[in-house]
């Protein structure tokens, strides 16, 4: 995978998760202090763009491994374990900007259905800032049957639904919690929702009645850790 | 100003604020119910992208009438009115994102610099879903100054911050608030961060160590509606 902008490149090569061959940089961007180390092809933006297939690319771009994805089975196992769902999220950006929150708050992982849905790319690795390369991610063939695995795991499951009477500062949030958020358009798919413990929303005091699955799961995941440490 | 995308296009229609011109709809789009009643012009989805300059468009774009920004002084009549300040925000789909978040908590409104800033264009009309369509925005010759007035009108001001000690769930967020939020790189500037009543910081517990901008403020703008309904 051609992995591409500037944060993307260098938290990939900081996590050290994956290999990462040959680094292509724009004479700006090779001076970098982060890059001075690294053997770098200093070549012009153009040949950057062409590289990576993308005009995003802040002037680096690297050769990488495939993403390393996680072990569903891995990410919930401490007994505070934090997991953000993600149901139906097509847009890799919105998967990167999820994953993002999912990384300051110190989640243990992100779970993603394996198909129709967003996969890490590299756009969806550039969008975060670099997030996903510290973030365990995990694919699962079907969420609804993951999510009843991990109740049997003890954990407490809420999914993001606009319009639930339970306001998302009600439940007591702590020990494993999974949140499952959806897309902007369709929500989360009837299955999904029937295999959460209590659906959870934002009070939306406006007229266009929406969060973007970025803003909605931050809310929620910073309400969580408040609910952690006073509770 | 050509909006682009259907939610920006429909808003623009919904909210009244500014005329809307000439419709330009691909066949599919041309078929939604909240075009039915319009004289739109169907063409083909290249002439839709050619109109508005972006791939973007979901089929629909409008000639619009200019942003209608709102006065600076107009922000701030409510004895609770929230506003969301934005220094240094320079990419239109984090002022849109912002907005979108600011629309659905309630906000009075949204305050910009007036230079060297993100403004109102058709990207971040596109981006927040028609939010700011129905949002106050004003825009501000200096931020620093403005905040000082907000202050004389006995706004409470707060600055986001990293690092800062006090935790954005401490103060009291009753009363006129105005919620002051920097870009993702460099933050506030000295001057702004200056006259802010106090700074508040997200608690971050992962590696990358940064939320965009609009996440941020989602988190906190939730506390602050959470803080005056307990308060």
């Amino acid at each position: 995978m051609i992995v591409y902008g500037r944060n993307a490149v260098r938290e990939a090569l900081a996590a050290g998760r994956r290999p990462v061959g040959r680094i292509w940089a724009a004479p700006q961007a090779a001076q970098e202090p982060w890059l001075t180390a690294r053997e770098v092809e200093v070549v012009g933006p153009d040949e950057v763009a062409e590289r990576c297939g993308s005009l995003d690319h802040q002037g680096v771009c690297a050769e990488a491994g495939p993403y390393p994805y996680a072990d569903s089975d891995g990410v919930l196992t401490a007994d505070d374990a934090l997991v953000v769902c993600l149901d139906q999220v097509q847009d890799p950006h919105n998967l990167g900007a999820v994953c993002r929150v999912a990384e300051v708050v110190g989640c243990e992982g992100v779970v993603i259905p394996e198909r129709r849905a967003a996969e890490v790319t590299p756009a969806a690795c550039k969008a975060p800032a670099g997030a996903v390369e510290h973030l365990r991610i995990a694919k699962v063939r079907n969420v609804a049957d993951w999510l009843a695995e991990a109740k049997q795991r003890e954990a407490w499951v809420y999914g993001a639904a606009a319009g639930s009477p339970v306001r998302y500062d009600e439940p007591d949030y702590r020990g494993r919690v999974v949140l499952v958020v959806g897309s902007e358009g369709r929500g989360l798919r009837p299955r999904v929702e029937a295999a959460c413990d209590q659906l959870v929303s934002l009070p939306v005091l406006g007229k266009v009645a929406s969060l973007n699955v970025s803003t909605a799961a931050a809310a929620i995941l910073y309400e969580i850790l408040q609910s952690r440490r006073s509770g």
